[in-house]
């Protein structure tokens, strides 16, 4: 799969594309990012990126032109998903995730303090993505969510360990407790069940912790999967 | 305000905070971040930091010891706010950001792969934050989503013109249509509405295609809004 970034501030991906996850994936050639600076294709003799609204107001719009032949360029002959990340978008989810973990090719569109002319949005992108409902700077860390939530379930990057873990949004219930050693740690104490040895009772045990901690911090979760 | 980050992979935070608006915020001294690597916590002779799970099952537990010491090291005499980053936490939003950015004092808790000791999450933290219904490799994104969104709050951190800027999830309302030059861009047009110089138009307009915006995207915002 290909990732490519569009940003304004490439030098912020460094630290997460470099590290852990995302880089043995690039490393195993699962997975190829790339950032590119959109800035570079401004036609305009300054490099702006940006100009005024039509009709006033504050703050800036990101103008058509570089965005629309940036992204041109790097899709080549193929039909990449073309994300923007911005707060009207549709908000991300693990079933989102695992629907882009299809694709070939994204390419993903970072503003940063400033909106994007709507011609982005009605021409130029498939979808439009927020990753929660908080206001951030710009779309880089939004990138980042998306580029390690796909790179994840790509086939090859996760050990069979980790991809064996519970995954609380894909069964619909949060996780049980967990413990490890000491068995008492300054006074605080581990469940007698979980010492015991007891495998069924273990995982009765687990079973209806995790669907009590589901009731008492996320009956919106329950309430999802009754529906389905 | 300082912010805290503890964290197995330190690296991947030095794109995100040496570059623009969280870098900005430390060079004016509104904030201060530091990112510790909690293995350096560890009285382990081989500074580990994790071990199997009581129980079975699979997937390693990162153990008390490191997290409580660090914690209780980098919390002197204050009463911090102490947060983890976890998948069975509460849904971040920007009311929660606008909380957190009260407090003087923030220390956030990053896993990666592993899961937490249940005694972390009972004796040791007084938040743990979600930041979608995504899964992610580690709690890091996550803390940077946390620092950015509460640094921009910060007095003085963002100029006049971008702290104007209608923030959607401030007014409950998804925001209007934005349009820069050219007014025709490879024969895709502005709306003559905003062409016109009328004002008054101009400022209806714009708030019905918020209200459509929103009916159509997120007919949830409507639905608190009038709950409130």
């Amino acid at each position: 799969m290909k990732i490519d970034i569009l940003s304004l501030f490439p030098e912020m991906f460094q630290g997460v594309f470099g590290t852990s996850m995302l880089k043995h994936a690039q490393e195993k050639n699962v997975v190829q990012y790339r950032v590119v600076n959109f800035r570079d294709y401004s036609v305009n003799k300054h490099k702006k990126v940006d100009d005024y609204p039509y009709g006033g107001g504050a703050g800036m719009v990101l103008t058509p032109q570089p965005l629309f032949d940036a992204v041109h360029d790097l899709a080549n002959e193929a039909k990449p998903r073309v994300i923007l990340m911005c707060p009207q978008g549709e908000t991300y989810t693990q079933q989102k995730a695992e629907e882009l973990a299809k694709e070939d090719h994204l390419i993903i569109i970072c503003g940063h303090y400033e909106g994007y002319d709507e011609r982005i949005r009605q021409h130029l992108v498939t979808d439009e993505i927020s990753i929660g409902d908080y206001i951030l700077t710009g779309g880089e860390i939004g990138a980042m969510v998306i580029a390690d939530s796909v790179t994840r379930l790509l086939p090859g990057v996760l050990g069979n360990q980790q991809s064996a873990i519970t995954d609380s949004f894909s069964t619909g219930l949060l996780e049980h407790p967990q413990y490890t050693r000491p068995a008492d740690f300054r006074g605080m104490k581990v469940p007698d069940v979980l010492l015991s040895g007891h495998h069924e009772r273990i995982e009765q045990w687990r079973q209806e912790q995790s669907r009590k901690r589901t009731e008492m911090r996320r009956p919106d979760l329950l309430k999802k999967q009754k529906k389905q």
